[in-house]
């Protein structure tokens, strides 16, 4: 009985010892093959005795943000926060009711709109995103963020990232990652949010921006954000800011649009090891489905050419547990 | 007896302590106003208790390259390495010979070159920076940096950095400080060595830059370096440089010229504490002496507003009692 009971006491020592190393760094993932290959990459270029290992100086990985680090229906959070900034300064702008592409905005008119093409997007951003401080800027910003709810979940748009890239973002740090926001959304639009969110601080957050001006008024410097395009991040240009901000090339690239397809091509065209990844967003209950016939998030090019360049596509509908933060809390 | 022995062991005891943690973190730095200034800023952002605390995220320190972490006479290391390189490349451009400003660079006349002005300077730099990959050009800046020998040192450029300022970039770092290049020089000029040399990664260089296009050759992408200029970083640029890679106010700058009048400006503007910093080049024995005459490190408005600004003027023959690293070794 006492050798009985002594038994089951080494059984159960051994089930925690057990459960405490094989703490899984990625709880919210499925286990399958896209969870193992992220995990054996890790492991390999963190090995020191193996073949394969990269020094930490050199552990550089680069995160897509729209549809990869947060959602991006029913469209890209920053035309959201366009929309309802125009509707905020409409009233110091009585001209807008009668002029487009403002007025298909204040009239909730999104196929005029997206009609409008990317002159008026231009026209839509620089009326929203210029004529003050980066600081004033960074205020507006952080204001929309505490009040602005997404229209189909109700949630501020910054709980709308994805739980599976947090303990992603954890792991690879973790393991000697220094990690990057390599995105064409705002580079001050993401900064003032991006450290408590996904704990990248704004120097390693790469993204498009428009020009600034240093000013002096009042006897103090400002940096006056103007009504005039500097840098577009997006698909060639990918590298080139990497090159630009980071100047190394990373060892790992995540996107989820062909926007993403030169990253990823550039990061695993490197010698050594090298992982390339894809979101496919496939999961219409819980987030949405859509692919190649998206407006946002367009993806074909990566679909049709992943395998032959060896990129993993991570299915969401599969690979992912939880989607969102607020619902794991649930 | 015994009571004297146990005594003068306590005071030894003491004295031990004393000394460990009175361990000097710039032994380079003459004891004295500017080395005091220093590490009682750094000791009130980096105490919590007290009223001047700066949580370590944001202790952002910026430091100028040329003239303030190397040395930049009898001119600029940069522009010495478009010199010898228009000298190796002449082979190949027999046209040189009898084109300006080529033609005065094979001929030594220093006179004929400034004279060429921005524009001749940007010739002779399009012809040396562009028209290779951005990894045939670190190959190049490598093997330059492995050969070229300073004209009156003998030394290798880059062992010509500032004994004194590497141990200040130490002493920001084991403070929790992050710490930033931001310089005229070109980025992939400083980048394929100021981790070995400074200890400061690749993604921590702000600098000038040329346009990069994205090409597949042979199959493999490619970054072609253009001979076309995407920023020049100098004076009312830098802080736009600093909000555009950085994302935040640095709470300390550390210059030599007037190209780093709006950098410290910028900086020590912000709410909080703040150190503005210039080396003054005063030292004609052990380096160069020179300020409000110089062609290179032109400095006026930083000696004369100074005070007024707060901010501290390093005496480099005062303040510095080793120059480069090799002259502490020997």
């Amino acid at each position: 009985m006492l050798k009985t009971i002594g038994f089951i006491f080494i059984l159960f020592l051994t089930a925690c010892a057990t459960n405490q190393t094989a703490t899984d760094p990625l709880p919210s993932w499925t286990d399958g093959v896209s969870k193992q290959r992220i995990i054996n990459f890790v492991n390999d270029v963190t090995n020191s005795n193996g073949g394969d290992f990269v020094p930490s100086s050199k552990r550089i990985a680069t995160f897509d943000n729209d549809g990869t680090l947060w959602s991006e229906k029913p469209t890209y959070f920053q035309l959201l926060f366009i929309l309802d900034r125009i509707k905020q300064m409409a009233p110091d702008h009585p001209e807008w009711k009668t002029t487009q592409p403002f007025q298909a905005v204040l009239e909730n008119d999104m196929a005029l709109i997206k009609a409008a093409g990317e002159h008026g997007f231009m026209q839509l951003a620089m009326a929203t995103h210029a004529g003050m401080t980066t600081e004033e800027f960074e205020t507006i910003v952080n204001d929309w963020l505490a009040t602005a709810r997404h229209p189909s979940t109700g949630q501020a748009y910054n709980s709308m990232v994805y739980q599976p890239m947090l303990e992603l973002l954890d792991y690879l740090r973790a393991n000697g990652f220094k990690v990057f926001i390599v995105s064409g959304g705002g580079l001050e639009f993401m900064r003032p949010w991006t450290e408590a969110v996904y704990g990248i601080p704004p120097d390693q957050v790469v993204g498009s921006s428009i020009e600034t001006r240093y000013e002096m008024r009042n006897s103090k410097p400002v940096l006056a954000r103007l009504p005039e395009l500097h840098f577009s991040n997006d698909n060639v240009t990918k590298p080139v800011a990497i090159n630009r901000f980071i100047g190394q090339r990373p060892i790992l690239a995540f996107g989820n649009s062909d926007g993403d397809f030169e990253m990823l091509k550039w990061t695993t065209s490197g010698a050594g090891p090298r992982l390339g990844l894809l979101v496919h967003h496939t999961d219409a209950e819980r987030e949405w489905a859509y692919d190649r016939e998206s407006s946002e998030g367009r993806l074909v090019r990566g679909l049709d050419e992943a395998d032959e360049n060896g990129w993993l596509v991570v299915d969401m509908a599969r690979d992912w547990q939880v989607i969102y933060p607020y619902q794991s809390a649930e």
